[in-house]
């Protein structure tokens, strides 16, 4: 019965670390306010978000694989309902906070919802706090500090915003941690895929996109080695091919972000290839591209530019 | 050349007083910001907005009918496309401010927006100045007090909250305005439609809506006397009775909202009047619903439950 009252706090499928930061940072903010939460998660923790949380020796959020009808729910990082948790169509959305387009996404009743285009929702967060007159205390603001670091790859990534480096002073100090070590620490830690086999690597934070009949994956990966990726590069194909044939898709792009230098190598395969090759040419499958590092901001309106 | 950047400002179609106040109260803040901004209607100005604005000395917005591609808008007090511009589906959507359900709304890229479960869009709007460190004049704040005297029906609809009576409070102050007094006249102004042609008073305030295949309109007048209107129930019957053949309607259900007393009288023709008989028993076509002021919070709740 207790959980019926509940209201449950995510973020997207594939948690990246702003998702799992997110949920647990807007919970704490809930629980300050007397509301009866719990931040859960909808996938696997990757090692930059366990090294983040062990850092700071902070309990991760529960596993969940759906909601319940009639549940109440709060929707961080994500609004797309294809992005979100099995039966969130039949939830009962009570806010939403979030730095991504709006699409895919409808309430029953007027509800909270507030989204900005900055680099991390980590940073709309510390102003709800501000809104509701919340203290920040130093775990919030080291989960919040781990949200921006990790979005915007240390401020490098085009979708970080003066707003993001202005409130990342701000929780640096409060928090005691110096972002550029910390996050520096924290990326390197989530690039140590050797032990991942390519089946996992290729979906670790992939997302899956639908525009004019065209399905496509962008799956991205972060490295401080390009080469040290690109020696699996048989494998990884392998992989891809697999994925394509039983999910139907007409484009898998792999990009791997070089998080030091601020630029990514594509690899692209399926019968779609032209939607990457018009932009980079593609050689043995693969293309480097300078200065790009956000699939938000620059390798989905390039594909999305190819199709028009 | 120069309309190319600037960005319009706009409410609902069919627009209200909320919808008007509200973008031209986000066109004093964008402007004040520094922005290119100009805030447009997408329909008549009714006779309580009239008053208003003529009360305040205030130009009232320039009427346009469609947005062209490629143009920078931003949508207060509503959200749904099917109620905004015609071409907003190719408009660059810049902001949202609204306090209705999300439904039917997406954006290319991300966006500001900030949707509040509050009585009137210039009650969030309030919050946005405040937000942005921008003073509020006292004509804007006139507009906004107009815009929550209006939606809340004098904070006798169930959609007011708390937060709509102490913003209320403060506007009432710069704006040296009795709201009470003020918002009483500008009501009443809005009631007086003896001129108005019942083909026309159908439609005066009307939205349409879709659900499982249903299509009905809701419609809703304010008065003071409802007697004084039923006497032209007639006449209204036969525009309903047009209106439900050419737009090949299941239910068309007129109301008629007391506001003085907060009660509202509903006049229901079309296949499906069942989805209101099944919650007040009609006789003569109507039914006295007491208490229910408010469309969104009450009476398209109670056809959407009939219809499940």
């Amino acid at each position: 019965m207790e959980e019926m009252n509940k209201t449950f706090i995510f973020g997207h499928k594939n948690p990246d670390t702003d998702s799992i930061c997110s949920s647990v940072v807007m919970a704490n903010l809930r629980a300050k306010l007397g509301e009866n939460v719990e931040a859960v998660r909808l996938g696997e923790l990757n090692k930059e978000t366990q090294f983040a949380f062990k850092h700071f020796n902070i309990e991760p959020p529960r596993l969940i694989d759906k909601v319940q009808p009639g549940s109440d729910v709060i929707m961080v990082d994500h609004n797309e309902f294809s992005q979100s948790a099995e039966g969130i169509e039949n939830a009962n959305i009570k806010m939403l906070v979030d730095h991504h387009r709006i699409s895919d996404f409808k309430t029953k009743e007027p509800v909270f919802c507030f989204a900005e285009p900055v680099g991390s929702t980590g940073t709309i967060l510390y102003k709800l706090y501000n809104m509701n007159n919340v203290d920040i205390d130093k775990k919030t603001a080291s989960l919040m500090l781990s949200s921006i670091a990790s979005d915007t790859l240390l401020f490098k990534s085009p979708t970080c915003t003066e707003e993001d480096k202005r409130i990342a002073k701000k929780l640096e100090e409060i928090a005691g941690v110096d972002i550029n070590e910390y996050g520096l620490e924290m990326l390197k830690a989530g690039t140590d895929l050797s032990d991942v086999e390519e089946e996992d690597l290729i979906n670790l934070d992939a997302k899956e996109f639908n525009v004019d009949g065209i399905k496509f994956v962008i799956a991205q990966i972060n490295t401080v080695s390009i080469d040290d990726v690109l020696k699996r590069q048989e494998k990884i194909e392998n992989a891809m091919s697999n994925k394509i044939k039983e999910d139907k898709l007409d484009l898998f792009l792999f990009t791997i972000t070089d998080i030091l230098n601020g630029d990514s190598e594509f690899i692209a395969l399926g019968d779609r290839t032209d939607l990457v090759d018009k932009s980079y040419k593609l050689e043995d499958n693969r293309a480097f591209a300078k200065g790009v590092v956000s699939r938000k901001k620059q390798i989905l309106p390039m594909v999305t530019k190819n199709i028009d």
